[in-house]
């Protein structure tokens, strides 16, 4: 298991993880399996979404921003259940297949760790398990 | 892994793929592990829910278009900033148990490729890992 | 694999299971790996957040309520297409790692059974899969 350090600049933002997640991976030589990237946090998350436009990003958190916003009734005194929220509707991890030694993404995919409480110091952990398959 | 091809024909649609992720996942002759189904795109997505009745499915695609309007004001310009949004909501992939050589899906289960930008011709990927646990 | 039983008491809540999944890590004797907490029903879900204060729990439950309204004109005839989305959306799985033989979660992150259309006798399953990476 590998813990990596990001560092976020706002309340909520999406930060590509990709490079790391990928030198993770690379650096276990494993050439077949399944690699997990895990939040700790309880107000962020990971997600996989487009890259290659950075306003799809700013849209999710926009978008997210209007469907649960901060400014709701809740009971938790931090005033931060929003983020709660929407950390567990987006999820804790991503796991990704392992394929010739890389990370088997889409075309416009993209690994982005999610703050929805920044910004903060924050971590992530990737674990790649490998095993060859027959399919 | 294997690559599964799929054609959807509407705009927002529920596939349901359970038959394909279970040959798939027969085919590696793989008697126990973790079964990963896979979306390498980024305005679909992977989810397991009730396929006795169809109606859940409609519901779930009227839900969140309910819920995420596409007519929202969005930066991203191919406005389909929604799809990309009920994408990272529903999730990338599912996981599931494979056990007895097959997939463990509760009784009223089954896994359906989630189409919210179509209609496309799509793919998504199946991974088997396998090794035996004493638990 | 392992099922274990949990019991619901209202038709939304969640129920700490942490200690029983931790039991079963432990019990399989792996060092290190990946853990899969799976929900086999269709209006319930897994998911990982803070368990210090309990509110958080209760502010997911009236947060999730005010999403997807229970009344919203729904084709499904038993009256819990809520139920059925809210379950999509958090996810029917949570993948959590294996290190030193136990559950690697964050200082409050605790997991969470979601009930959405309770009360009822429910079951989840536990699966653990090892094998050493070197990263």
């Amino acid at each position: 298991m590998r813990e990596i350090s990001v560092s976020t600049r706002r309340r909520e933002e999406l930060v590509d993880i990709t490079s790391s997640v990928e030198n993770a991976v690379g650096a276990t030589g494993i050439p077949s399996g399944l690699c997990v990237i895990y939040c700790p946090h309880t107000t962020a998350a990971i997600t996989i979404n487009e890259g290659a436009d950075p306003s799809v990003a700013e849209d999710m958190v926009s978008g997210l921003r209007r469907l649960i916003p901060q400014g709701w009734d809740f009971s938790h005194m931090e005033g931060n259940s929003d983020a709660h929220i929407k950390a567990s509707l987006i999820g804790t991890s991503e796991t990704v297949i392992v394929d010739d030694g890389r990370l088997v993404l889409g075309t416009w995919q993209r690994v982005f760790f999610c703050e929805f409480d920044g910004p903060r110091k924050r971590v992530f952990f990737v674990k790649v398990l490998g095993r060859a398959d027959t399919g």
